[in-house]
């Protein structure tokens, strides 16, 4: 397999454009001809401010972001931010409501209540055992919550949200990590977007934060400066060092996007590979997706085979085919295919017709 | 100046060796024929945790760190550890002892009385407009204090420690940004040892948490579960996604130490680096370095011109001649030369040369 590039259906750390690597490849040593590596440059130099500022300005025209928000590149990961938040836009004792639709939503609960606060689970769905998302109305938001959070996409029940939950003016707080950039949304609709970079923006290590002008300058004392967002805001997120390699990776990424169409192509090719995989499963006898059919993931995919003791049998004969990283989550078993962004068409083809012929061996 | 190798003395991000950075480049979209770049795999992945079990072997090896010290990886830079510290290993009220010597001492100072500690400046170099350390013995650190923290090198003053400060037992902790790898050191000294990675250990974006057994189990409640030493521990530094390609890349640095002799020979080079650096500095009517002789550092060397006027011609010529970033930070003026591991012998005889060039046009 030496020299060959080979389908990854890792849910993160995952797949990343190869357009983008390769540019990051052929300037490793040498970065825009100054004898250096983007690794080796002062983030406060010129040239590197100058990638900074490029990197928020292409994520401020892909999203859509409006001038009314802040653009943060952090670091400590989405699980960091599970403290920030509530640590920046909340006192203690404040109650918040959380939408429970997975894992990633239990740990966000968890730390929202070690900071302190009424944590409200307005809609659990441990009952379906993270099979799908609440029902729209189906929850109604305290007017004097702080906000509400919940997790558009679950990355590892492969749940995600197929509309924007209302909350009646209450901020909407979000973990957009597994699902940003795969599609437009309307930022306008969110009090605080955040995300880990390692699905659809970039290397892990980086967490991008979006968050309206009316949420800072809130944070209680204490708030570690690094996590600051009024302090990141007025220090052009450089009040310390930041990951300077994943935020000029971000941008090689975000290129590849406006040049491949921008959001709205990149959902249409994100839906149709989707369809392309749900629509295989959902014909088989032999496999079957366990989610609700309004709440499935276009990024990830969780799959179970008839014959679960073969999982093991799949996944290796998969990873000989050049299809790799298919093993479910520990917690959920049988298979997980994250189809983020940089999995091309052709990526979700080999894996169907690869899952056709394991059928027909096995089935 | 396309194609070609600077002597970058960027105080940091700064300088990496060339043979680390070109094997990252060279497999960057292939890792060990896996036909995916160490960006794309899950850090759960059986290479990923084997290549984060050989970093920290190899800097468990390279430093001598005993089996009663856990080694971390950790997101948040030095910056973050200055709240994380008192966060974990302190409760609110505690007194704490701080050596200052610095602006860096400064921050962390500022951190710990925001985490409600009751902070004692022991030797404070403000009056010395920070060119020197405290005299060895000419401060008492108090028995009851939690810790007695100091930054052995300041990396904006150039000042760096010669000794380690005695304690009497009580836990010496220590930003070692920017002179971990530089020499040998004896962790046992210590009780906990703290390095943002981004001057000898790789990119920015990995901070380096080297914590003594017994101070483990004391985190404040709300600390952050990615801050959270014993969980982090536990967890192997993997409680979330770590900034995996920092991990790798220092894991590739450490095998460079170790092939071009370990800590020993570093601490030969770097001291006979400095030595010439200093030395030529010292022999010139025209330049001048502001520290005390037993209190300079190893690593960064800030030096003023007798006509200061001449500073930007300074570094302006000196770029052009492929010796970059040497201004001095922008609170003390003149010029620094940051001159880590990375940094050839012939790095700073060309700097020398320059300088030696530049007085006879403009002294």
């Amino acid at each position: 397999m030496s020299g060959m590039r080979v389908y990854n259906f890792s849910a993160g750390p995952a797949m990343l454009p190869l357009e983008a690597l390769t540019v990051a490849q052929s300037e490793l040593t040498d970065w825009k001809s100054s004898g250096m590596s983007v690794l080796e440059v002062s983030h406060r130099g010129k040239d590197f401010v100058a990638c900074a500022a490029e990197t928020e300005s292409l994520l401020r025209e892909v999203l859509g972001i409006g001038e009314n928000y802040k653009v943060l590149f952090l670091q400590g990961g989405a699980t960091g931010q599970f403290d920030a938040i509530p640590m920046n836009i909340t006192a203690v004792g404040d109650r918040v409501d959380y939408l429970n639709t997975g894992q990633w939503s239990v740990k966000a609960i968890k730390a929202a209540k070690a900071q302190g606060l009424d944590v409200h689970v307005l809609a659990d769905q441990a009952g379906s055992n993270y099979t799908d998302a609440p029902a729209p109305g189906s929850f109604t938001v305290d007017p004097g919550a702080a906000y509400l959070h919940y997790t558009p996409n679950e990355t590892i029940g492969g749940v995600e949200f197929s509309y924007v939950p209302q909350t009646g003016g209450v901020p909407l707080v979000a973990d957009f990590s597994s699902t940003i950039l795969s599609r437009p949304i309307n930022v306008s609709d969110y009090g605080l977007i955040y995300a880990g970079a390692q699905k659809n923006m970039g290397p892990s290590g980086l967490c991008v934060v979006i968050v309206r002008d009316d949420l800072l300058g809130r944070a209680r004392p204490g708030t570690p400066s690094v996590w600051n967002y009024a302090a990141m805001a007025e220090a052009d997120s450089m009040l310390n060092t930041p990951p300077t390699f994943g935020v000029y990776l971000l941008g090689l990424i975000l290129k590849w996007v406006v040049q491949t169409g921008g959001l709205t192509a990149m959902a249409q090719r994100n839906r149709a590979k989707a369809e392309a995989l749900y629509g295989f499963i959902d014909a088989s006898d032999y496999y079957r997706n366990p989610v609700a059919l309004d709440s499935r993931s276009w990024m990830n995919v969780p799959f179970l085979q008839a014959n679960g003791e073969l999982d093991k049998t799949f996944v290796a004969e998969a990873t000989a085919a050049g299809l790799t990283n298919l093993a479910g989550h520990r917690s959920v078993g049988g298979m997980r295919a994250s189809i983020y962004n940089a999995m091309p068409a052709e990526g979700v083809q080999a894996l169907i017709d690869f899952m056709t012929d394991f059928e027909r061996r096995n089935g």
